[in-house]
């Protein structure tokens, strides 16, 4: 089958690699129906994580059923599936409180481990990472689905850390895909205030389109004081959504005494975590990757009722073999995010 | 008047030095009945904190009203108040919402505001500052009094960041004053264990009078593995009393997936804080300077109705002339704090 690997910085490439088949009896096989490219991916694509060569691409996907192992009893060959970004065995102690990425026996995808940019992916301990859809779906309907697989829960994740509550005031840092689906899951949770501080003028329609009531650039000197004036002193809850330096200490900067930032971007050359500021005002910092497989089933009865919709997060739709381009588009920012299809 | 004042590293002294006086409307002065040597006293004192020479020490104390201002109405002369080791207006968007540490107008005893190791104090805001105690006041009960104004707060604030729950198992690191009440606070909040990890073997009889079930040693290199195992990988709640970087270390090796950090200590050369490993396991940190003021009326009634006695943390009363074998005695760790009787 065709799958996306990393050869060398800059430069991803679909290539032939053996189908997957059932390992373990807890295995699925499944056929990937619409995979897409993460923000995340970009870090070793631009060497700036370590990476082998070779490696797997691609953590974000959904598909169909191909082929069970022996005791998989809740997925069956045809179910259309959704996969977190993480395998998780679903009974050790981490997974049973629903720290599904802290699981000893789980993984990411990509690596070593299969990619979901490509035509199929082994997924271990299936009945308890896959969640299946009851649906018939169309390509709109994988389209708004593919997002709950990693940016969708993840925008949840930091609005949950950060504890937003109804009516509140939050303020979102980072327009990426991430940054806009937890302004859509501020909306959801029912804040009635959502300032989104990014850099890229060229997303404000987009963010204003998924919930942002305000949108400020996170490069404007006067940023920082006209959101602590507006809100007495700050926000009560920030959602750090790019996991960068600059990133965190402008959430610092934003969030009032006492609050909380939910900060949810992989850390990328975050050196400096100031311990007294935080001390000196109560700021909690909950830091977290999402334990996606926990929001799934919640975001995806609220696409199938049609009450969420993270598919505008998609720039465009290209097929596999033309993978390198998506990456290109979104190293250079001209692309949001780019959905792939096998 | 007597005050204490710090010299120099290594040099506190009692020095006579100008009556305070009612210089606003808000202030009061109060005479001080007992007072503290608080550990975060022993910074500057080792010149491990900047100060300048001839600051007044003492942010601990207890004392009763001499006079007021004109604007004071909550507390009368001849009441005995508590002070918590900072002044706040009260009426700021921080204190409306309960941090009075972060009151702008605010400030903290000592430097160049009054100090409590001394004679007597200038309070201002003192209808918001001061505690009022409604009891007569032996010598017993101004000593079970006196930590709620800084330890047994700060303990409460440890255990209340740190999310504590009935039933649960909490770790303590730090054995000394806050350390110590952050264990009774423990128990006063329902936990079934609390492992104290500290570093004086000759504390933990006090531990355990405290309220402690465990006492390990932090300089044991088997003590994280056995907490872990003994807790299936970690607990849920860690509250870290002592503010240097290998009790962050220790809380972070001792929490489980998904729990909490409740850090208290002031930060003294704390330059690292592990993102990507809070990241990676959802790891909460919580740390915060205690709004003291808010947890003193529910600790006062607990103290008044015999439910809680902080007391044991002192090892000493001693009179103010002789402040400065208090330092020592503290910095040689052959007291855990020693209260001051001008």
């Amino acid at each position: 089958m065709k799958a996306t690997v990393l050869h060398a910085a800059g430069w991803v490439d679909v290539i032939d690699v053996p189908d997957p088949a059932i390992e373990h009896p807890g295995d699925a096989v499944v056929r990937v129906s619409l995979a897409a490219v993460c923000g995340s991916d970009l870090w070793p694509y631009r060497g700036q994580e370590s990476f082998t060569p070779g490696d797997r691409m691609g953590h974000e996907w959904v598909g169909v059923v191909e082929e069970v192992g022996a005791d998989v009893a809740r997925v069956r060959p045809g179910d259309l599936v959704l996969a977190p970004f993480a395998f998780a065995d679903g009974t050790c102690p981490a997974c049973r409180e629903g720290w599904f990425t802290s699981c000893p026996a789980g993984g990411f995808w990509g690596g070593g481990n299969g990619g979901g940019q490509a035509e199929a992916v082994r997924v271990p301990f299936a009945d308890a990472t896959l969640v299946p859809v009851r649906a018939d779906a169309d390509a709109e309907l994988l389209r708004r689905l593919l997002p709950l697989t990693d940016v969708m829960a993840t925008g949840a994740h930091a609005i949950a850390l950060a504890g937003v509550q109804p009516g509140a005031t939050v303020v979102v840092v980072g327009d990426g895909a991430v940054g806009l689906c937890a302004t859509l899951a501020a909306r959801r949770a029912g804040a009635a205030r959502v300032i989104l501080v990014g850099r890229h003028r060229d997303r404000s329609a987009l963010a204003t389109r998924m919930g942002a009531t305000d949108v400020l650039s996170a490069d404007d000197p006067a940023t920082v004081g006209l959101i602590r004036e507006a809100t007495e002193g700050g926000v009560p809850g920030v959602a750090e959504c790019a996991g960068t330096q600059s990133a965190l200490d402008l959430a610092i900067d934003l969030v009032r005494s006492g609050g909380t930032i939910g900060s949810v971007g992989v850390p990328n050359g975050v050196d400096r975590v100031d311990l007294y500021r935080l001390f000196r005002d109560n700021i909690s910092l909950r830091a977290g990757v999402a334990p996606a497989r926990r929001y799934m089933e919640p975001l995806l009865a609220d696409v199938l009722a049609e009450r969420l919709d993270p598919s505008p997060v998609f720039s465009a739709e290209i097929p596999l073999d033309a993978v390198a381009t998506a990456y290109q588009a979104m190293d250079t920012r001209q692309a949001v995010k780019i959905a792939i299809r096998p």
